[in-house]
């Protein structure tokens, strides 16, 4: 059930979306951080209930759903973060969630979207197409799809978290670094913040909406794509609902490399005692290696922090 | 320099403290968490600028100085936490500061207080008498001491926090949880909210509130106290102007182990996604380990997040 792919996301969407978040969760901080010699700012996403910004988009979708539509429960796929938003929103509002996520996402993400009462199903990454198994888990059992970005709810709720930022700073960022897979978060950002020049951060070899921005059409992931530590920027393409509003819209897209994540990851723990999982460091980590132009009124979004103890003890370990 | 020793602190006192708080500082975030069964809070202090809540003491205690005391500089005594306090409201107001630390305090402490533009002088743990240390400094070049607990404007600026945290609750908390070294945030708590129930948590051998509350006296530190992980938490004795307040006022004091805490510095890790150091994580540890009732309206206090990454990445490896 895929209703809705004639509707656009728009700015009063997301200025809709905005108080329907504001209802329920308090904002979380804009801190400020100190890069070179510039001060600017972190939109410390790490501090929602799930631990990431996805529950907005989350929220957004299921509190919209019709009366027909809540009985037959709602289906997602997502390496961990969209999962527990929308796992998140489900119960509070008593609908059922499956989740469809690969097998090898952070053993944390999937423990936590299971506590939160959703159904998990597992697939194999990447020798599957996730979508499909979702689209076949609907036909076989209803339910609406949530994707995780390619969704006029989805996105609208993700820039919820410009109009709180813009309440923050008292204006619009003069510039928006966003840890980017699929382009939900970085499309609801540009349509929150029409002011604000949005810079959609990647891991190399997954900037799939950077090569697409360039190309000025969906480029998929290639299947030799190097590995990345940033389990929750692997797409394998954007959406054509994503990349028309970026295109024109957004700068071109800046890659990061794991060691300049690691190296966020860091910095953060040290100077800002936040907890950012890989992806959710990919902004601040193209930050600190100098690879966009900052200044008092830069946000940087630190948009998850699930990751397992191990993992991130060896990173904190590597910075010695 | 100590003209102050007769002045008494007082909830108008705190008052004014946490306007001149509000006008430099963000409140921090008053963040929900689950513990057992109950949705309780935990007031996030972890993420002022320097990692804790010293800030606030040192701001209300510095901006205070006259103008014939700020030329002539500050001299205080801390591990760790009240110095980069001291030294961040010191830079700010343009005044000489001088800490005294523990030459075994963590090197994060001991950097970021240097790199806040402060002169530290180490000194031996436990050999020396570290407020003979300092009192040594202003016999021969002169400044103010800030004491790190003992002193009204210290505890007041503490109690800002209890200010803070009754705005964001939209009332007094039914009982607040506090880390306790020597006793200037628990101070600072009580006169800011009358209506809580003020619980002092410490160390293991180190309760020197819960001791001198139990004993109606000041307590010293046994020569033979055990070691604790706890380096914010150590007193040689709480001051007869904290005991003063919380005399008739305090719950009898909790003690935790140094597992409780390392427990708590994981949940606060995994669940919180926010870095926190021993003593930062004592209230938190007895919340967890059931030491004390909980409620809806229970404020637990998450004081400070400076640690060094190897030991932090040591704590979160020994649970899994």
């Amino acid at each position: 059930m895929i209703g809705h792919t004639n509707r656009k996301p728009t700015r009063e969407g997301v200025i809709q979306a905005a108080a329907k978040v504001a209802a329920i969760l308090p904002p979380t901080p804009l801190l400020p951080v100190t890069i070179g010699d510039t001060q600017c700012w972190v939109k410390a996403e790490v501090l929602q209930p799930v631990g990431a910004f996805k529950i907005r988009g989350a929220w957004h979708r299921l509190s919209a759903l019709s009366d027909d539509e809540k009985p037959r429960g709602v289906v997602a796929v997502s390496s961990g973060n969209h999962a527990q938003g929308v796992a998140w929103a489900a119960r509070r509002l008593g609908i059922a969630a499956t989740i469809v996520m690969p097998h090898d996402a952070p053993q944390v993400k999937l423990e936590a979207t299971r506590a939160l009462g959703a159904e998990v199903v597992l697939y194999e990454r990447p020798g599957e197409d996730r979508d499909e198994v979702a689209a076949r888990l609907i036909e076989a059992r209803g339910g609406t799809l949530v994707h995780a970005f390619g969704d006029p709810w989805v996105i609208e709720g993700q820039g919820s978290a410009g109009i709180e930022i813009t309440a923050q700073l008292g204006r619009q960022p003069s510039r928006i670094l966003a840890c980017c897979g699929g382009g939900g978060l970085t499309a609801g950002l540009a349509l929150a913040c029409p002011e604000s020049a949005i810079v959609p951060v990647e891991p190399e070899g997954w900037d799939m909406v950077g090569q697409a921005l360039a190309a000025g059409e969906i480029v998929p992931a290639s299947p030799d794509a190097p590995k990345t530590i940033c389990d929750a920027l692997q797409p394998i393409a954007t959406k054509p609902i994503n990349l028309a509003v970026l295109l024109g819209r957004s700068e071109p897209g800046v890659t990061v490399t794991d060691d300049e994540v690691r190296a966020a990851q860091r910095f953060a723990f040290a100077k800002l005692r936040l907890v950012v999982e890989p992806g959710g460091a990919a902004a601040l980590a193209a930050a600190l290696a100098g690879k966009v132009p900052l200044d008092e009124h830069t946000v940087i979004m630190l948009t998850g922090g699930n990751t397992d103890a191990a993992s991130y003890a060896a990173t904190l370990a590597a910075g010695d």
